[in-house]
This record gives structure tokens, sequence and C-alpha cells, in this order.
């Protein structure tokens, strides 16, 4: 069956959800309405950092309308700490605020205007206390410390090897090592060497996020949340209230956008807290500037050593990556140990030295966003591989094909082999860019390629059901939050199955009744969720084939599916008739289950990868000397996805990568002065604007259905936003002989630059 | 594992969902509310039989507020016509009104009192036409006709048997004859024979009729309903509304009870409609008296001979029996072939002739009723019983037991064999009414017996989910409409998985993510959908002690589960800790599956039953002479159930079994003059109150564990109240010499009987 041609996967099919998203009829969480739901105002800290003497709510409780006005000393009947990796994060500030705008009380009242008012009805009693808004500030000797004690280990196992460093605001450190850096470097014909900083950049979902959470007459809960993983939140909430997992549902409508903001329980513990106080549903959606206060980028300074053999061969590499994680861990530990464990890129280096810091300040908390940790790292690195290029006298594209990994190398010994090949990926860009002609005189190219782990051990479920007409149900619980999974999932059951894609429905996700999926992040969905409904889909395949082969007299091997029928050489069952026949009557449908999990291996980190995401970008950038504004005129990103199972969503996916990645690139940064966030509005944060993509914008992908994803898929997603940077930048540096090293590239610094530049070689 | 002590099952643990019932908090379909409902309200047709000349909705839909008018004319956007026999009852009226209280326009407005006012909006031109009102009317020569042409055939293949016969109002004939009866009776020692009527009844159950429907921005369609059988509701909708099956979600909530007066679509589709015209969601919710004109019990008439030995033993019978199902087939033709084809009772009789007609009538549709059709000729075989103990100087008791079917022994040749102990049964029921003790001299007892069929084929699915925490949930359909069925699915896996019950949750009936379930009704639910979920616990229990011998290194034979743990003869290992060996994380459930589906056999109607449920009852009554009232003092019903899941439960069921057959037995009818209903409201229907039932009523119950559900149950709920009106009527007769052959046994006809009787022998 598997040599049969491809009827839908492959295919750029328009998405399942195309005609309700475009009418406006699609419904995200702030759309539910529920009887008797009160609405929820948040009172957030002014301050960066104070000592919350005294909350006083008795006002705003007795105003008329208001159902429940909380503070963080009210919360004794729950646990009210939450996090990830570490439970530091209070559902409201107890005695003290840690960065400004974190949540001190709420209220929950009979509309929003009511519960705003309200709000000016608490007194709040604050101390202010010293701040460290910096890496360099939280770092200094006697900083003042952003948490004082050990906070509790957080509920997943997974992340049970974090720590903090006690009487620091060191959140976690990582080291890793291979070989002897130090020596290697030592011996090096050639050492580079530079740090380089990367902003705390905001998501900017265009939904905020938002929580309805309802408590039903059995004392189980039900949020409709705006999560990337539902299953995450459910933990959460669960140990927090001491409620089994089954008694709580976390259903996920459409998600207006994620990037990693919407992964790990945000509002949720705020909403249910909030809704059981109240004894009735509680809405709570946050507004733009809110989610400036809720989650955002790890800002980063990162130090690299590369030392080469004179002939090009990378030997050693040495890094050292200090993360701004903000004032609560979220899991900005895991994004630096991740990610710093991939620090040496795409690359072959025998001889290694990591080590990582992830800092507590008193700013708004870091965590996961498109990347997990990786353009702070390939920024750094792909810089350095240019100006290494530059000092070998070697061309930057033939250097990075030199020394890439290949295909099936182990990515460290023991760990995931390397499943893609980086170097079509790189020519193919190359060609796309013109690399090997010369550029307009004004114009400057450069290249950058990135390797990316997903989250591991990683998995998925999916439950796959075949109704007595030949229609199917999936019930699977990855997250359509604009990325087009929906669609995906659809393609493939269709595909296993059969039939039409509209004959094929995917509930949304529910962890009452859609099965475990680990989250939607990561890059993951498509490799995992759809590999698990591939496999329950197969499940139900394979008891057709067996209905059809007792009742048709025919071997299995015999037989296939066909346009809803299971086809034998000289007759045909369709799905109905088959159904029939096994249920002897007119109902009664096939289930078919998948489980995907690779489970843990001895490499480090338990293994880091079920899969890698590679991905490279070329860039071409003219620069206005005037103003020092850059423009990327053209960019091609190319990303080795082993198969597109939808080559029309995987174009707007990296499409929607490179753009954002021209964010922080160019335009964004979240810019703190005496402890406060100066721009955190849309009016005043810059994201990038239709007039800021380039004019020729390219994605091309590698498939060689090398994946273990469905259909030899891989991940896809993060990867072409993650050269970005680097790519333009080093077309910047070629163009104009400046190295910058911090982002974004404003008119201002490139400006700067010029003018501090020595005259060109 | 099976010889482990029962911890949960056959436990009389509290009802989960006691405390929201009790404090009124459980939730039905009419308190639900989605924002912008619409209220629908219907006019019927006030004729018994009219033609509907015009319907005009011009003013009703002209009027503000109100948001859709529909007559049946309007209907050419769907399929306007269900049910599950034949399709031959329109969602209006369309052309001719065959019942009083018919839906012939309705409309969907901003709330009820203007739907209401609305109503009065609509003009109809009715012309009258003679009706059809008793059997006898029906069944006469040039008898009006209730429907003209031949109606299509309803969704259902098992019900693609029945047929109508054209050019009469006989909606379907059953015949069925094994040996030679006509000789037989010729042949044998002593023939009884008589004719016994049964009336119609309501089902009265608390919560009347009511669906919400709303489609979705994608076209899909979303259900409440209070509905016994979301599977095939959704059959009809899906082909009224050319929607696949998985884009149909009926959701069921609480079920204010059902006894089969919500099996198949009854409101739903017209709310269906309406939701679709009014572009919003549609709240439609019957009255009490719209209960009654929506459904039924079928009324009978029944003639049976019976054919005796000398010595007792029963040789043949041939039995007559014309039903009355109403203006519309529902599923009466099949409750007239199902409940004829068990018309012989318990007992082996060699020599059978049996034929029915389900015939049409200008009266409420009549379908299900517990007991499915059995009442009715067990109300006539039961006294035949006595009346030929009589003839035979017998006891009543003996004569049945001589000619009880034994244990194993086939129904019917081919067909399932007996799976209980008639005569354990009868034993018991006979020592718990003192049966061989002289009762005081103003009493009289009596005894009768009954066997039924459940639905076949049958079939039932489950998924059972173990979480992280090692809390479950359940997917299955059944529905809890008061009997029950939660708590002992709860039960079931909470036995199988050995975890508290607080710690498994069963989620809902909602097709989009349950899997598929028949119905609830037939006493099925225990031991079929019971088993399902036991088979998929058992999935779960596999799963985990693989996991157990492999990491335990201990062959899965040496293994159990206890107290949420796996065991070994040394060591134990958690559910949260087997999950997370499996799963490398803290994530991940496992997915248990259990598919039962008996198939169809060579038997009689493709085999009458997947278990049979079995049951006697003994009832001690007093007459007052002076008035002709019947009370009954003392009643006993023994039901042969294999186990008890939860005793405390299932008494309940055979309580409330034996009290709604107390109402058709002395108190319940339905009344008709002059084509209309004189009764249809509770002011007037006497349904049994707590004065009525006996000061005391015992429920035993019989447990070999020899069924074919779980944990060796068989199916509960119909029996006890199937032998009530013969016990009844047997015990009158001997304290009174007087036989009654209609039902309800009122004051005034025992009255007239005991005023008409001979002097007593």
């Amino acid at each position: 069956m598997s040599a049969r041609p491809l009827r839908v996967v492959g295919h750029p099919v328009p998405r399942v959800d195309a005609i309700e998203k475009v009418t406006g009829r699609a419904r995200y969480v702030t759309d539910l309405t529920l009887p008797g739901m009160a609405h929820a105002k948040v009172l957030r800290s002014p301050y960066a950092h104070a000592r919350v003497r005294r909350v006083d709510v008795t006002r705003a409780r007795a105003r008329p309308g208001v159902f429940a006005a909380l503070a963080g000393a009210d919360l004794t009947w729950c646990d009210p700490y939450y996090g990830p990796a570490y439970r530091d994060r209070p559902v409201l500030a107890i005695g003290v605020a840690r960065y400004e705008g974190e949540p001190v009380a709420a209220v929950a009242a009979v509309d929003e205007a009511t519960a705003e008012e309200a709000l000016e009805l608490i007194d709040v009693d604050y101390e202010p206390l010293a701040p460290v808004m910096t890496l360099e500030e939280a770092l200094a000797e006697d900083a003042p410390l952003v948490h004082a004690g050990q906070p509790p280990a957080g509920h997943f196992a997974d992340l049970s090897t974090l720590r903090p460093r006690p009487g620091t605001n060191i959140c976690h450190q990582f080291q890793f090592a291979r070989g002897d850096a130090a020596a290697a470097l030592g011996g090096a014909d050639v050492v580079v060497e530079d740090a380089y900083r990367f902003p705390p950049v905001q998501h900017v979902a265009l939904e905020p996020h938002a929580a309805v959470a309802a408590w039903d007459e059995t004392g189980a809960l039900t949020l409709w949340a705006s999560t990337q993983n539902p299953y995450s939140v459910r933990v959460e909430l669960a140990k927090m209230f001491d409620v089994p997992l089954a008694r709580i549902r976390v259903v996920v409508p459409h998600l207006g956008g994620g990037f990693g903001s919407k992964t790990y329980a945000k509002l949720e513990p705020l909403a249910a807290t909030l809704a059981r106080a109240a004894a009735r549903p509680v809405r709570l959606a946050a507004s733009v500037p809110e989610a400036f206060q809720t989650v955002r980028r790890c800002a980063s300074r990162v130090a690299v050593r590369a030392g080469f053999r004179r002939d090009g061969t990378l030997v050693a590499v040495a890094c050292d990556a200090d993360y701004d994680v903000g004032a609560y861990a979220d899991i900005g530990p895991r994004v630096v140990q991740k990610g710093t464990y991939t620090a040496t890129g795409p690359y072959r280096v025998p001889h290694v030295r990591l080590e990582a810091r992830a800092v507590y300040t008193n700013t708004t908390p870091g965590g996961a966003f498109r990347g997990f940790g990786v353009p702070q790292l390939a920024w750094a690195l792909e810089s350095l591989f240019d100006v290494a290029a530059d000092r070998l006298d070697r061309d930057p594209v033939d250097l990075r094909r030199q020394n890439f990994l290949a295909h099936g190398e182990e990515f460290a010994p023991g760990d995931t082999p390397i499943d893609g090949k980086l170097e079509e990926s790189l020519s193919r860009a190359a060609e796309a860019i013109g690399w090997t002609r010369a550029p307009a005189a004004d114009r400057g190219r450069g290249v950058a390629a990135m390797l990316k782990a997903s989250v591991a051990p990683s998995v998925s479920e999916a439950i796959v059901r075949l109704h007595a007409d030949g229609s199917v149900t999936v019930l699977a619980s990855a997250v359509e939050m604009g990325q087009g999974t929906r669609t995906v999932l659809t393609q493939i059951a269709a595909e296993v199955l059969s039939v039409p894609l509209a004959r094929v429905t995917v509930v949304q996700p529910d962890t009452a009744v859609t099965p475990y999926d680990q989250t939607t992040s990561s890059s993951r969905s498509t490799a995992m969720t759809g590999r698990a409904v591939q496999v329950a889909a197969e499940d139900v395949r394979d008891q057709l084939l067996a209905i059809a082969a007792q009742n048709l007299g025919v071997a299995a091997r015999e037989l296939a599916l066909a346009d809803g029928a299971v086809v034998a050489p000289a007759r045909r069952l369709t799905y109905p008739e088959a159904l029939a026949l096994k249920f002897g009557m007119s109902g009664g449908e096939l289930i078919g289950r998948g489980v995907i999990a690779p489970g843990r291996t001895a490499a480090p980190l338990g293994g880091s990868t079920p899969f890698w995401e590679m991905a490279v970008g070329a860039a071409e950038v003219s620069v206005d000397e005037e103003t020092g504004a850059v423009r990327v005129e053209r960019y091609v990103s190319v990303a080795d996805v082993g198969r597109a199972i939808n080559p029309l969503l995987l174009e707007g996916q990296d499409e929607g990568g490179v753009v954002q990645g021209l964010g922080h690139t160019l335009l964004e940064e979240m810019l703190y002065a005496d402890g406060h966030l100066l721009n955190g509005t849309l009016l005043v944060y810059r994201v990038p604007r239709a007039d800021d993509t380039p004019s020729e914008l390219e994605c091309h992908f590698v498939e060689n259905a090398d994946g273990s994803g469905p259909f030899g898929a891989k991940g896809a997603g993060e990867g072409s936003l993650i050269p970005v940077s680097p790519a333009v930048a080093n077309a910047l540096a070629r163009l104009t002989g400046v190295r910058l090293r911090d982002l974004p590239l404003t008119p201002e610094r490139v400006w700067r630059a010029l003018r501090a530049r020595s005259p060109r070689a």
C-alpha cells in the first residue's frame, strides 16, 4: 500500500477551517459565554520589585455586582503556586511582587466595567525594593535576590533535573562537555570569539491569553483555555486543587496564535481560582499590554569561541550563554538547557564545552518562544561562522558545507542521528539566492543554517473512529493555533483511510475525551500527533482488511483501501458494508488507536529529540547609509521537512517564521528604564508590517521522506525563523564590513556602526 | 485474578451522581442556555384526522422577535420524514394530520412567550376526515386509511424486514410457527383460551422530551437531547440533512427518565430543522401534555390458546395479537415482532403459532415502553396459565415450574440458550410471599413469570483511559437516565483497575467522542455497555501488566492489580510509576478499547437476544367489595440478574418497575372519545402515588453469575414490571373467583365483575 501515489497528503489542499476563519465565525475562548458567567480583572504591581505588606479587598468585595475579590493571602484553600520548572509563581503575589505587572489582586464581577471599577477599591500597601533589571545587575555580587528561598520543584518529572542555585539569582545552570574544548581551542589554527546579545521580545499573538473556568456540580473543573498544551495545564490545576486528572477538563477552541506564549499554565490558575471563589464560571481575558506582562522571549548574552583547523575543519566550540528568564522560571530553565545542548548547531564538533545560566531578573517572566532558546545561540554561532570564514578566507557557504553533520550521523554519541541532508538545504538556498553570482553593488548576501531539537521524551496519542457511513472522527489533542494542524491531521486520516477530506472531522482538544498529547509546540504536531493519527488510522485500516479478508475469502495482503471501500482484485466492499458485516447491523464503529512514545535514551538529557528540525536562510539586504535602515530585499528559506503534508500550510508557516524573525532582527525589543517597561503596547512596540517583508520571499522544502513522522515527515514551523538574524547580519557585514553583535539591527545601531567602521579592506 | 473477591462490584455503593441530583444541581437539557438561543413552540392539530389544506405562517414570521416560523410545506431543503421502522412521520404535518396533537407548524422566537403568541398568528385550513380510533375501527372493512401510500423504509438495516400491508391500516404483520400448533391443540387434553386487552398508557417520565439544536460555523450539527439512543438519533438527522455521521454531535446530559419514550428521534428533527431555519441555536422543550402527544405504549388485544396434557405438560400455544401503534409506526412494528416472538414466555412449548399485527390508528404514535411488547403478552399468557391450573386442578406455581425452560436449554432451536434458573426465581418468590401458607381470609395471592429478550444484534463499545496520576476516564455512550448506569460503569472500571470510585469519571454520551452504543434500553446497559467497559479496562490492565512484567522482570501471570498498583510477589509499581516507565516522562495515558458485538445468528430474527431477562412476581391483594378497589398489600419481585453489580440501584430499578406496573394494572389508561384524548394531563391521568404502593414490597435477586455480561451479570430493569398485572389479576381471581381480562383493574370494572360473578365454587 505504501507504494500507492498519495491522494491528499502532499497536496496543497485548502485548510479545513478556512471558511469559518475568513467569515469571522470561528470561535475562540473569548467568544464563549456561559450562563451566570462572571468577568475578571486583575490588579497588577506598579513596581518591578516590592514588598506587598497588605492587600485590602474589603471594599471591592462589598461593591454590588462583585462575586469575588481575592489577594494572594486569601488562597489558603489551594496550592497557590505553579510553574512547570519550579512552582515559584503565585497565582497572586504573596508577600512580594517581583515584576511590574505581576498580578496582586483580582476581581470577578457581573461585567468587565464593574470588575474594573472594583479594582480601584482595592488598597495595596507596597514597600518598593531594589530591582535587578538586567543580566549584569542580577549576576552582580550582592545583587538583590529576586527569589529568597528555594522554590519547590514542578510537577513534571522530566523537568526534575532543573535546579536553582540558592543565594543567587541563578535559576538554573546547564553544563555539557565532550572531548577537551580548552585543549582543542588552544591547539586550533584559527580561533574566533565574540559575544552576542539577543533582546527580550514579545510573541504578539493576535489573541492574547484567555480562559473561562467553570467548576461543575460534582466538583470537577472545566476550563476553556487558549493554551498550546492542555495536558500540562491539566497537571498543574490538578495539583493546585487536589483533583484527579480525570476530573479536570481543559478544552481548547481555536487559538489565535501561540508561538510558545501559551505553553504551560498562564491565566488558567487564576481563572480557576476566581471561579471557585465566585462559585460561578469566570472569564479572564488578557489585553495586549497584559500579554506583555505575562511572558516573553528570554533575552540572552552568548559568548562563543570556535576553533578551526587551517583547512576549515571546526574542531572545538566553547559557549557561555546567559539567559534572562525574568521574575519567574516558567519553562525558562528548560529553554536554556535544551537550547544550549545544541549550541553547536548543525556542525560536527569533536570538542565541546557548553555552559549556560538561566538568570532571574525583575522583569516579565521569560518562557518558550518559537525556537526555544536556539535563535539566541544561532545568532551567535552563525554570525561567528562568517567571521571565521573571513579569517580563513573561505566562502561562508563552503565552510558550512564542509562542517555539516552528515545524514545518519549521530548528533552526539548515542543521540538521535541526523535525519536530513543539510548540504541539500544549503545548496538549494544558495542557488535560489544566486550565491555564486555577484549581487548588485548596493546589495549584500548572507546565509545561516540551524539545527534544532524537538522536545524529548515526546508522547502523542490519537484515536480514529470509522462510523457506519464511512465517515471518520479523529480524536487528538494537537491545538489548532493557525498553523493548520487540524487540516494536516484530516489529510493524514483521509489518506490512510481513502476517504474525502470532507468526511473526516477532527475534534477540538478536550482532555476529557481527546487522548494525551504532550504539547503543541516544538514543531512536533505533524511529526508526532500526525504519526499517532496515522497509526490509529492504520489500526482501523487493518480491521477493515481483516473483515474484508474474512468475508471475501481473500488474503488481507491482496486487499487495499480505495474510495471508501476495501478493494479486492475482483470485488469491492464499501466501509458501510464492511461494518454491517462486522456488527451484523447498521451501527457500530471501528476504533483505532495510535500511541507514539519513543521514550528516553541513554543520550544526554535522555535523548534530545525524536527528529531534527533543519533549515537554512539566505538573505539579500540593502542599507540606507544615511539613516542606517536595513532592508531585507530578498529572502530564501529552505527547510528539510522530509515530506510536506500540506505545502500550502507549510509555506504559510515558514513565511510567518521569516517575518517573525525579521521582527527581532530589525525592529523588536522590550525596553526597560527605571524598572518600567517603556513599550508594552502595540502603539510603541513595532512588529513587522506588510511593508517590512522582503519583496521577494521564497520558502523551499527538501523532501526526502526521511523523517520518522507520517509519510516521512519531520517537524517544521520554527526552523525558518532561526537563521534570519545571522543571515541578515552576515549579509550586512558582507555589504558594509560592519559586524553587529546586538539585536535588533535598528537604524541607530547600524548608523553608529557604519560611522565607526574602519575603511573597508 | 478472577478469583479475587470483588471490591466494589456487587456492593451497594451510593450512586456517583447522588449529590448533584439531591441538591438539584444536576443539569438536564432544559438547563442549557446557549448565546443567541431561540425558544420554540409547536402548533398542533386539533383533529385526530384532517386534511391540512393550507398553513399560513406569514403573520407569525413577521412578528418581531420571531426568527423562524415553519410549516410542513416549507421543508423542501431537507428530507422532512423520519422514523426508525418507516420514514412515515413528517417533522411537521404535510398534507394530512393523522392524530390530535400532531405538529403542524412551529415557531422559534426570542423567548417562549413570543413563540407562543406567534403560534396564534398562524392560520391553518383543516378539512376534518373520519378517524380510526381503535383496533376494531382500523381493521374494519373499508376503514379510512391512516396512511394512503407506502412509506419509505427507515435507515436501520436491521429493521428492514418490516413491511406495511398496502391498502390497509396494517403497519406490520409478524408470523412465526414451530411444530404444528393446530394439530397439537386439537389433540391436547385441556385447552384454555381467552382474549386480553392492554390499555394505551403514557411513560410519564418526570422530564418531558427536550432538545437544543445548534448548527455550527462549519455546517455541523450539535444537538443536546433527552434521548436514550443518541446514535440512532444521529443516523436519522444525518440522513435528513445529508450530513456525514462524523459531523453530527448528539450530546446527552442527565435524563429525567426514559422508559422507552426517548428511544429514536422524537423532538430532535424539529429542533434541528428550526435551528437551521432560524440560523441560531433553538431550544424545544415539550410540556407534559405534549409528551402525551409524542409517544405512548402500544395498546393491544391478545388472544391466546394453550393446550396442555393431563399431566400438566404444555404442548401448544397459539397467539393472535393486535397492537395499536397509533398514527406513525415509530418502533411499533418491531415492538410487535420482537414481543410476539417470545409470546410463549419462559415455557417449553413444542408447537407454536404466533401471529401479530401492528395497526395504525389516528392516535398518538405508540412506541417502545419498558417491556417492549411483552407486558401485553404476559398479561394474556400468565392470566391464562392460572386458568389452566384451575382447569387442571394444579397449583399455579407447580404448573409453571413443570413447564419452565431449563438452564442451558435453547429458547428455540438455534436461538440463545436460557441463561438463568427460572425455578429458583419462582421458588424464591413463592417462599417470600408464603405461598404454601394460607393467606388471611380477605387476601388472595397470585404469581406470574416472564422471559424477555433484549435487542439483537446488540453492539456496545467503550474506551477506558488511564491517566498519569492513575485516575481513569470512561468513554461510553450509555445514557444516565436515573437507572444508575454511570455508577455501574464507574464500579466496573474501578473494580477491574483497582482504583477508588472517586478516581473514575464517566463522560456523558456525546457521539463526537464517546464510542458507539446502540441504545440505552432493552435492559442492556449493564450487560452490554458494562461488558464493553470491562473489556476496555481489562485492555488497560493487560497493558499495565506488560509494562510491569518487562520492568520488574516478572511474568505477567504472577502480577495482579491492587490499590492503584501492579503488585508482584515482592514488589509494587504504582500506576504513575508504570506510566512513567512506559512513556519515559510524566505524561501519556493508556488507552483501552472494548467492542462487544455478538452479531447475528441463524435463529429467527437473526437471533433474538444476547441474554435473557427473567423475573417472577408474587402479589397478595385485598379488594373492597363495596367499591371494587383492589389494593396490592404485598408484592415480591424476583429477578434473575446473574450478578447484581449494584444491589442498591437494582432494587431501585425493580421497585420502580413494580410500581410502574401497578400503574397500568390498577390506574392508567389514555382515554379517547370523539377523536379526542380526554386525560392527557397529570391532573387527570393517574399514575401511582406513594400510597398506592404495597406496604410490603420486596425485590430479590438470583445471582448465579451465569450471565454473559460483566462479572456474570445479565440485564435487569424491565423484568419486574411485566409480571405485575397477571400476578395481581391472578391473586384477585384466587381471592374472588373473578377473572378480569381488561386492564386497568379499575374499581368500576372490578365492582361490575364482582356483581356479575356466579357464586364461587
